[in-house]
Parts: C-alpha cells; structure tokens; sequence
C-alpha cells in the first residue's frame, strides 16, 4: 500500500498510520498518550539539538534513513557531554512512498533508540507531492552529566583522539550510487559507549566533536576558530580501511573531507591521553581509535604529512557529496 | 541569489547561510554558541513536542511557513499547560530556493517567536534537489506551569470554550490556491497570552487543544475517545465570520473540519465557564470565545443544529487541503 495525500490530513488516515506503523515501533508510555506535546520530567542541565535527514539512497550498506536518523541526533547530544535521554520523529513522506517501506525504517529507529537508551516521545507525519521520498527531522534531548564540555574548551598542549576510520558512511553512499560492489559499511552507530566510557574513567574531556558533514578537517577548523587555538595532526596515523582508501585513489577523494556517521573526536589533557585511548578502544566502535594531533600554538589547522612535509587543511568548500546524511 | 548544493555540504556555504540569515535573525547566546547541541537549564516538569511544516504557497494573507512553524509548536507546547522556552529549526531547502525568500522566513520566524517568548536555541539546514520550495520542522520545549491538563481528563459537565472564529487559515490558504480575491486573513498566531490569563485567573483547566488539520470535529473526536465521554456541542453559538461563511458556502466546504493555526479550545468546569470565557475574551486572539458545548455522558461528538435536530460529527476522512500546513 502507498502513501497518499489523506495520510497528511490529521484525520482518520493520518491515525491508521500512526497506529500501525509509529505507536507499534516507538511504544512507550509517554507517546502513547498521544498528547499535543509529551511531558517529561527533568534534573538540571539539558542538551538540546535537532537535525534532519535526507540521504539517498533510503537503505544502505550499514544502514538506512531512521538509524541515521536517530545516531546523528543521538550523538550530537553526547558530543555536549549528556547521556540521551528523549527524542521527536517528524516525518515529511512524498506520495507514492511505500507504508512497508516507513514500516522498516521506523523499525530500524526503534532498534537505534534502543541501543542508544533514548525514548522516542513526540512525533509528526506530513505527506507532500512527489515520488515516494522520505525526510526525517528529528529533535532530542539529553541529561547533561558533564559540564563544561565545549568546542570553545580545547587547550595547548591537549591530545585529540579520533574514535575510528574516517570515510565510510560517505564511501558506503557513493559505492551505493555509483553501484560499485565493495564490502564497505556506513559507520552509522550511536556513540554513547565511547562517552559514558570517558566520563566514568574520570577523563577531564575539554571538547567532543562528531565528525560528520565536512569531515575531519572542517570540524578541526571549527575547533581551531571556537577554542582560538592551531590544531596539528600527523597524516601517518590516520585511521582509514585498506578498501575505503583504495575507492579514494580511484575516485581522487580525500578522507579528510568524508563524512562519517559514528565517529567523534574528543580532545584530553595530554598526560591522560594514553588512558583515554585505551577507554575509547575498549568501548562499543571505538576499537580503531588513535591519537591523531593536537593542539597547538598559533591558529589554523595543520597535517604533518607521511613525507614529513605540512600541509594546511581549510574547511570543506563547494558540494561534498549531496544528500550524505 | 539561489541556493545550491553546496549550501547543505556542511562546509564553507552552510557556514555562510548559517551566519547571513540564521544568526542575524535569531541571534541569542545559546545558539550563537554553535556547539553540537544548546545547553539549557532546566527546572521540574517540561512539555516537549515537534511539527513539520509543509505548506504552499510559503506566504499567504495573514502568515507564512515560518510564522507558522513557529506559532504551530508554541500552541502544541501551551495546550500542556506549559509555557514556551526554547524553540529547535530544521530547514530542508530545495535548491533554487532565493536567499532572499529564507531571509524573509527567517525574519518572521524571529517576530513570532518574540512575540511567544520563545528562543530559537539550536538549528539545522539541508539541501535537496527540486523547484525552491522550503520545509521547515520546528520541535520546543515548555516548562510546565500546570500539571494535569490532559486530553484524558476531561468530565462530565465541563464546558468546553472555543477561543474565536473557525475556518480562517483553511480559507485563507484556500482562497490563495484559487486565486479569490477576499479579506480573509490566517488566523496563524501563538496562543500563550490566553493560556497565561486563564491559569493567573485559577481556571481549573482540564484540557486544552488547538484546533489544527483535520479541525474541531477531529480534535472533538479525540477527546471524546481519550476522556472516554459525549461531547455536545450548539451550531447555532459556533463562531463563524461572515467572509469564510460565505466562502464556505459556495465551495461546500465545512468549517467544523477547516484547519485554524491560532486557535483553541478549553474544556473548564461548567460553574467556572462564565469567568473562563471571560479572561478568553479578553486575551490576545481571544475576542470572539464563545462557549460552544458541554461534556456529557455517552460517547462521541454530537451537535445540535439551529434547527434543533442533532447532527454526529466523526473524524476527517479523506484529504481535507493538502499541505495546510
């Protein structure tokens, strides 16, 4: 069965829908009520996001729209130092989409909130003209159980951990449109293990970053021009899969602009870096973590190559690849 | 100037939107931060909801998407008992969309959420392919100054206040599609003032909703079927201006199931009925309350017609106004 324009009407259709595909995933006791805004109680600070999706393909290697949906606001709450707690869904579905195909996705979110210890509370459905496309917004907030933690927070002297490879959520969609067979996976993953993990090894964590849109080095350069500081990092130990950089050589791509969506780093006091490395690779997709730079005198951000040369990284100019996350 | 690709990469462009439009207008010290998340504090019990909005055209007589988004979510959050604090914006932008066009969405996104009290605390903006059109979903957070207020918590007896005339967003979207040249304004506005007045008055307020898609025979419905009890209501007291009567007669529409974007009702104790529909009155928006009904026993929605025979009204099906909203 397919979506058409009365399952956006707020009448009986719009009801059947949330019934048989979102109250069915997302049951929770605060949904259910189906009120016109959930009510939660809260301690204290908050961290509060939103972000929507529009990746296409819907499903791909590693992944699909809802659990990248539900990773990517999920982390954006941890990078602020909260554990997630509460999350909105709304839906905006072009005619024609398939009811079985929201049927999976909103399944695939469930198991993602789940992994991720998040409720999904309050959600929206809008259907408009098109061909069967679907767009996910979702909104979350978290308990925020470490202060402080800031991109304006990075300190000389301060070593940045990288939780793992860079590049595959953006490689899995290329090969996925360019139809090219290859064993790469998003890296599309809640990371709410690495952070609870630093947090209870007493790590004093200045800053946390995902690393999405625009890569690595836009994020660095982010923190750079936030903290007021230089960023070094060593193109040696740069953690990226023998298959995804081998579909950069070919493509002429370059890791450092790739988007991921399971990644973070996380900038430390230098002494406690060799712990904190250990914690991120002890915990759940952090087994590839390296210490890659760090902070230094000065502004910008800056790579040592593997010829021992240096190379300055801007931030991401121009497209990216469209419709990534 | 248009908006291409580029401006949803994440990088360089997404920055320059972000810093044009988004912060010039909504400019406050949370979100000025830029951080993964807004970090807020937080006391007791919140209402928290989220909405997408889809309508076309994107400016229409009386409002525009981004005075809607913002009103559609602050009424959600005060129907809880709540009142409105922060506000999230996701933009999915489809490119060709003018510059200019988000500037003036973004400046009356600004004035609505002045004029609720709500701040615009953390934002996200993506591109996709398309003609320009412009999607916006808002999610919001209220502290809430009333607890109890519920859809379920009606009873027997109370009177339920409906805060002005029906029809009007409805007839005016409508009346823009078809190119019919009237005074018919949207009634698009955030509600907070007559929801403030009735609990500074000590209105025991036992439910409150806004009367959105599928119109005050949908939303009567749901409280019926969540309060477990009939609902009664007097066509002959049913607020109805003049213009949208007549609009609604020669299109056949009914406005018992036109959508309103500033509108209410509140279901009070029946001995409280008169003072509630006169603090209603004389709030913002609320000059043309009336008392329209009364919970009863049995079950479902009943109105008696001017001519005293009773009429059920069920639930919208079908398409009511694609994209009203």
């Amino acid at each position: 069965m397919k979506i058409n324009m009365s399952h956006g009407s707020g009448g009986k259709q719009t009801e059947d829908l949330i019934n048989r595909i979102f109250l069915k995933h997302f049951d929770n006791n605060i949904l259910n009520r189906l009120e016109d805004a959930a009510v939660l109680d809260i301690k204290g600070k908050i961290a509060y996001t939103t972000d929507s999706f529009v990746v296409t393909p819907l499903f791909f290697s590693g992944g699909d729209i809802g659990k990248l949906a539900v990773c990517g606001t999920v982390n954006d709450i941890c990078m602020m130092g909260a554990i997630p707690k509460y999350l909105t869904a709304g839906f905006i579905i072009e005619e024609g989409a398939e009811i079985e195909t929201i049927d999976k996705i909103a399944f695939s979110m469930k198991l993602s909130a789940e992994e991720a210890g998040i409720k999904i509370v309050a959600g929206d459905t809008k259907v408009i003209e098109g061909q069967g496309g679907i767009y996910i917004n979702t909104s979350g907030i978290g308990e925020i159980v470490k202060s402080g933690v800031s991109i304006s927070n990075c300190q000389k002297g301060d070593a940045i951990i990288l939780s793992g490879n860079l590049g595959d959520h953006h490689a899995a969609i290329m090969s996925e449109r360019m139809e090219i067979e290859n064993n790469i996976k998003s890296d599309c993953a809640p990371l709410v293990s690495i952070v609870k993990n630093l947090f209870d090894s007493n790590i004093e964590v200045h800053c946390m970053r995902d690393v999405t849109r625009g890569g690595l080095a836009t994020v660095l350069n982010e923190i750079s021009s936030a903290s007021n500081c230089g960023v070094e990092i060593y193109e040696a130990v740069l953690p990226i899969s023998n298959e995804v950089r081998g579909l950069c050589n070919i493509l002429g791509l370059d890791p450092l602009y790739m988007a991921n969506e399971g990644k973070m780093i996380a900038v430390v006091p230098g002494k406690q870096a060799k712990t904190a490395l250990e914690v991120v690779r002890k915990s759940r997709y952090g087994e590839n973590a390296q210490i890659i730079g760090h902070i230094v005198d000065g502004s910008g951000v800056t790579m040592i190559t593997t010829l021992q040369g240096s190379r300055i990284l801007d931030v991401l100019y121009g497209e990216g690849l469209p419709r990534i996350c």
